[in-house]
């Protein structure tokens, strides 16, 4: 049976007119860069860690040596007028029966704290390098689109994307039975699985900086991006390495059993 | 744990002598044509939506840029002698153990409005596009068989065919532990993944005029197929996509993470 | 969840000394092929048949053209000195949860008949026809094994064979912990998919009928295996073409979807 | 439904300062190699016996030709000073759901031991044979770690390693969380899957001697080579001819159905 561990750190704040943000490994990273920065910029406090027995049966090795099971964190931070909830993790859910119990858990989390708007991240993959990633937006209201579509957020998708996959997807469809107005917000970024999209998560923070003026410094973005990348890209590169089992030569090392 | 989740819509309705037609995405989607058509003809009434986790962990975006669960949707119709109940939808389960769970819930629900018969429709795929689709039947009993068959339908199934996979044959199974008649109306079509059975659903649609008395007017079907075919195809495409994940070129878009 | 559906036919009887027979698909379809045809040559009665969510999620077309779910079937015989229970079918479960928990179910069946002796059957697949093939056995006791190893059973099965995959395997390691004897008789065959072992099925056949004194005509299993073929082969290529979905030329029929 | 059958053998000891060490089947199996050596050696007495039906579903046939369901056992050891638990088997879990599951059954019950302290023995797949394999060492708290590392174990795994995959890179994480300090023991080793590490196994032994006192002849080892080979790479080749279904030539055995 799939468990879900969720680990609640220091007391429970109360929340007003919460809005929350979802940013987790996807297309280009972009959802999960967006709010590993929003997190450090605004020191947003960690509320949930959540592992389950569905996430990757292995542990990641850290800066210091010890090791961390795959974990998805939420985190909170009190703003002028409203407050935000931030999700953003190590993995997301894989298979299709994970991914819905998942999004249902994080749905009863949020509507506890009474979210009033969610907001999902990811990025949508070219064939190519885009020289300025556009943004574009869907979501279960209209009410939702039209607040946030505009010069910076194009609403035309239907047609020209698929399926929305993942977490993301699945959190606008399943809020829509809660009568949760939720939107997502897909940055345009190069489909291949090592590369980050970082230029797709700028435009992305310049919408939510306009639209929920977080006052983040979106240039700093840029300046971490070596650090981020350092990150991000390592745990994700790992994680496809163990099913590829791929050795390496000389002494390198790859997968321990 | 896989969950299946029934929505109602509107009241529930008193059946007379209800028979339940079911016909769900498949080879060249000629059981969800047909079901489709039904319904918009007879201006049948929806009465479940179906949303489960074992359905794919995605959203479609709609006409109108707004999300959808992948779904499948069950219609009443009333009429004269007897009744309607009529099932389409996205999807169907794909694994065994979701499947056989699948078709025990629509059991249960047709059985509670006292279901007499069960229709479930399905395309045999060729190799080439046949000019003039034959309609087959097999059903749990030979009662039904002998009502069905005739002119228009063939009934030496055996030893042409392989088993009857998914909820169309299911259904036949094990309505039949449930001593319901259940039969089958499987119209020849192209196998090809993208074909869309247009032909195979008129004939079907001839049967079910024929011994039903439904009155739909079969040769409004070519003129709506544009419709149909943007609907469907559309759908069935980008499901398959998000498990390719092929990425396109230039600007056109693809998978979404 | 995994779910066993086991339906009782006629009464249940009364058995002294039973020992039971296990023969499902497998590899050359020995262990089928020998517990078909003694349930046809002693006119065995038929006790359960079960079906489950985890079989294949489709229905067989038989001569009638009536729909079959898979399914396997128990059948007894009452004989001098001692009792039959004999166990052959469609199918066996695929995957390790519902292969342990089907042979479970199976051990608890025949325990409320007191079974005292459990003989599984299976093929030992070479890389070519064997012209003569020799019989194995591996059990979970020596006393069982003295009893059927000698001149025509080899018990030397230790570093010459792998781990005996399936039921014919889990019934043994599992009846040990339920004290039960269970010996495994192996025949060797080709180890081809399509390929009948009726010489295997022949040398088994022989064993049983010398331990057990069954008194089965071994040689009319050679001139009913037209009619076996047929049943066996027909039922094995449809459910591995389902899998394939392979599509053939010209009017030849293949997947139903 | 996942189960897990955990039987007792002789009466359960009380333990003092129990330090648990698990070396279950993995890369080089070298884990396995030091935990059944110390066994053998210290004449460990057998505490328990796991079986499951995630476990293969399948039997070996042993040395004196009789069947054995996959396992893995536990056995303890008083000592001076501290008392020893260890973990060896045929296998480890292999999905994600069931790794989860065992690691909290293994951390039950050794909690119920008072269990102190775990170390898990793994290997670290190189490209090419290492002359001197090195053993690098990484865990839940600095503590533990500080208390391994030093001349014979390095501990700077971050940035050259990925993750730690399986029972042995599970059970450091979960540990954390019941606030048991844990470390894994690494040996740098060949990543062929028939390659059997026991040069790597002993630099593991030659630190485990050194740090717990266990007072092992780590000469023996290799005396005990051929035999341990004769067990080890016997299972494992098995286990993986199944999935692979090869057939050999000529009179070879290969898959049992």
């Amino acid at each position: 049976m799939n468990t879900w561990r969720i680990e609640q750190f220091g007391k429970k704040p109360k929340l007003n007119k919460a809005v929350f943000i979802e940013g987790l490994p996807g297309i280009g990273n972009v959802g999960k860069v967006v709010v590993d920065f929003i997190v450090d910029e605004l020191k947003a406090e960690k509320l949930y860690e959540i592992t389950s027995n569905t996430f990757p049966h292995s542990v990641f090795v850290n800066e210091e040596n010890l090791v961390e099971l795959p974990k998805i964190e939420m985190f909170y931070k009190k703003l002028n007028g409203y407050d935000l909830l931030l999700m953003g993790g190590d993995v997301q859910p894989i298979d299709e029966v994970s991914s819905y119990e998942f999004s249902e858990k994080v749905l009863d989390l949020i509507e506890k704290f009474g979210a009033q708007e969610i907001i999902t991240l990811g990025g949508i993959g070219l064939a190519e390098i885009p020289k300025k990633p556009k943004i574009y937006c869907t979501g279960n209201s209209k009410e939702i689109i039209e607040k946030y579509k505009g010069k910076m957020v194009h609403n035309k998708l239907y047609g020209v994307v698929g399926p929305i996959v993942g977490i993301s997807g699945l959190l606008l469809g399943l809020a829509s039975k809660r009568k949760i107005d939720a939107i997502a917000l897909l940055a345009e970024t190069y489909g291949h699985p090592m590369y980050l999209g970082v230029k797709g998560a700028r435009e992305v923070l310049k919408v939510l900086n306009d639209k929920l003026k977080l006052g983040v410094n979106v240039n700093k973005l840029e300046k971490e991006i070596d650090y981020i990348e350092k990150q991000i890209v390592k745990k994700t590169k790992e994680l496809s390495n163990v099913s590829g089992k791929g050795l390496k030569k000389g002494n390198e090392f790859s997968y321990i059993g």
